[in-house]
């Protein structure tokens, strides 16, 4: 089976900068997807096919990338045995299996522009396949991981769907703060960034001092991502990234730029929130409507701001790294990834 | 939160036994079941809630007693540390999460003679939920495993989740031979009988000799069991164990005996077999004219047989060991496991 990932060569934008660190990491990135390749293999044909179908349909390997990064930058001695190949694999599984599960759990009907597995091969399949591919990442973390580096990725395997759990349970519901949005996009986005960032830092035996410096590095990372991605939903940047304009309203998700907007609404703004998100009554003009209060409160400034505040921690973390290309690539990174509205 | 487990006090049965074996094992237990308690917290509620109503609703605890077992009979060395705990109870939460989903593929309403946690709570939350107690699982088995013990756990669970989406894709196909459905059994039964017994023995540092020894025993037992468990839905037997007669019939499921009586059948009675399993187009009287050609078959007896086959080499595995009161309870346990159907 052959695999093609396109990028968009646009100088300067986020692909841009995935595919600069893709360069970079060249080596690693071809053993990392030769590694996911042959751990798509399974004796049930069916596996194989859906599994293959979400993995090789173009998703960017970003948090892998990220692990192979990690490595390097933290590595001093080139005898060092490449443990941190099947750990990048192990986070991409992982990914894959939390994607396979969220489209089940939000009736998702597109990803990256294909049907989702649950459209095409329905939900039961999608939650087996995804068991399958969280089995197939806790093989790999086995084979390559110190009892350091199982504890991370294991624990953060329980933060995930401990983050996609208090998503669900505070589903539509207005009265959610900003904390603990927070804490759901840490569980459902930032912890596997962070702990794709950590097992890099750690397999390459680097000091308590990299690796936390790495942890922080990735969770603020993720979280800045994930705000930006919001924030987009209510800009024109959507339809430049394939994404559509209003998705998130039109499901009722409360995301930080509803959070905010509903925190600053008057009396009767708060009524149409509740109509529109909480109980999904949603007329022909209500996202303009919504848009008018967000633009109001100046709620999407404001989510930039606080992603912004993420991105800062971001770049800061790295401080104690010597100035190099794998450095500088994650700088551009951070700021294309913020710039991702613009 | 206290817990209450209840056996059936009649003697030389199924249940009589597993008792037994608690007993003998009666400080792991505590032990066990005290881990159990303490992983099923976490900080988003309904988590907990959820994982307690299926973990502590009444399961008898087979697998990490088997585990615990195995340990005792392996061990020599009183000052080993007892690392078998942790992983007995990851046994039980990855039967736990594979029970969660199960239900949400099977679309069941009731377990254990309660709502399923998909009928109380809905599917999303027992797909979440499944994923938190199979990390929680990994959680544990990377605090208690050595590499080999991580690598026969992860290895178990992609061979179950292979087995239920070999299941899900041969649903309702009468086609499928006795070799396909062991495999498919293996997979979703005997593979963790299996990895039980013998984290237990690696866990006692046995030498390969009794870890193969345990392989063998809990995979035999696990298919003999899931066998008998098939022939029981078919006979008066089922109704003493608080299930219905039949269950399986009206659900299409394509178990040994079906699979024997379809192999076994004239064209008219293959007609009628494509009819009521293939098509689910069942008429009141089906249930009855399907036990008649089971039984002109003799596919129950013969099912029965199979089972009896593989209980056999079960209880040969253990031969390597000394009789013990340890072996004398697992002895039990498989021939009152077959006697179940009696």
């Amino acid at each position: 089976m052959t695999q093609v990932i396109q990028f968009k060569k646009l100088e300067n934008n986020f692909e841009y900068y995935v595919e600069e660190l893709a360069s970079l990491c060249q080596n690693d990135f071809s053993l990392i997807n030769s590694v996911i390749l042959d751990k798509l293999d399974s004796k049930v044909s069916l596996i194989q096919k859906i599994a293959s179908y979400l993995i090789l349909s173009g998703g960017k390997r970003l948090r892998p990338l990220l692990t192979s990064c990690s490595f390097h930058m933290c590595n001093n001695n080139k005898k060092i045995k490449k443990k941190h190949i099947v750990l990048a694999a192990s986070v991409e599984f992982i990914h894959a299996a939390t994607l396979l599960h969220d489209d089940v759990i939000d009736k998702s009907k597109k990803r990256r522009g294909l049907l989702t597995a649950n459209e095409v091969w329905g939900n039961k399949t999608s939650v087996l396949v995804g068991d399958f591919l969280f089995s197939r990442a806790f093989q790999l973390m086995a084979k390559g991981g110190t009892p350091e580096i199982l504890k991370i990725l294991s624990d953060t395997s329980v933060i995930i769907s401990e983050g996609e759990m208090l998503e669900l349970s505070n589903e539509k519901d207005l009265t959610i703060n900003e904390d603990i949005y927070l804490e759901i996009i840490n569980g459902k986005t930032a912890s596997l960034f962070s702990a794709a960032c950590q097992v890099g830092a750690m397999s390459a035996k680097s000091n308590l001092e990299k690796v936390e410096a790495f942890k922080s590095f990735g969770t603020n990372f993720g979280i800045s991502f994930q705000l930006i991605d919001d924030a987009i939903d209510y800009s024109s940047a959507s339809k430049k990234l394939g994404k559509n304009i209003g998705d998130d309203f039109k499901e009722g998700k409360v995301t930080l730029p509803i959070i905010l907007a509903y925190l600053r609404s008057n009396s009767k703004e708060k009524i149409f929130w509740k109509k529109t998100i909480r109980y999904l009554q949603q007329d022909k003009n209500d996202f303009e409507k919504a848009l008018e209060i967000i633009n109001k409160y100046n709620c999407i400034k404001d989510t930039i701001e606080r992603a912004t505040h993420f991105a800062n921690i971001a770049k800061d973390s790295l401080g104690i790294f010597n100035d190099t290309k794998y450095k500088e690539v994650l700088i551009n990174l951070i700021d294309s990834s913020i710039s991702r509205i613009h």
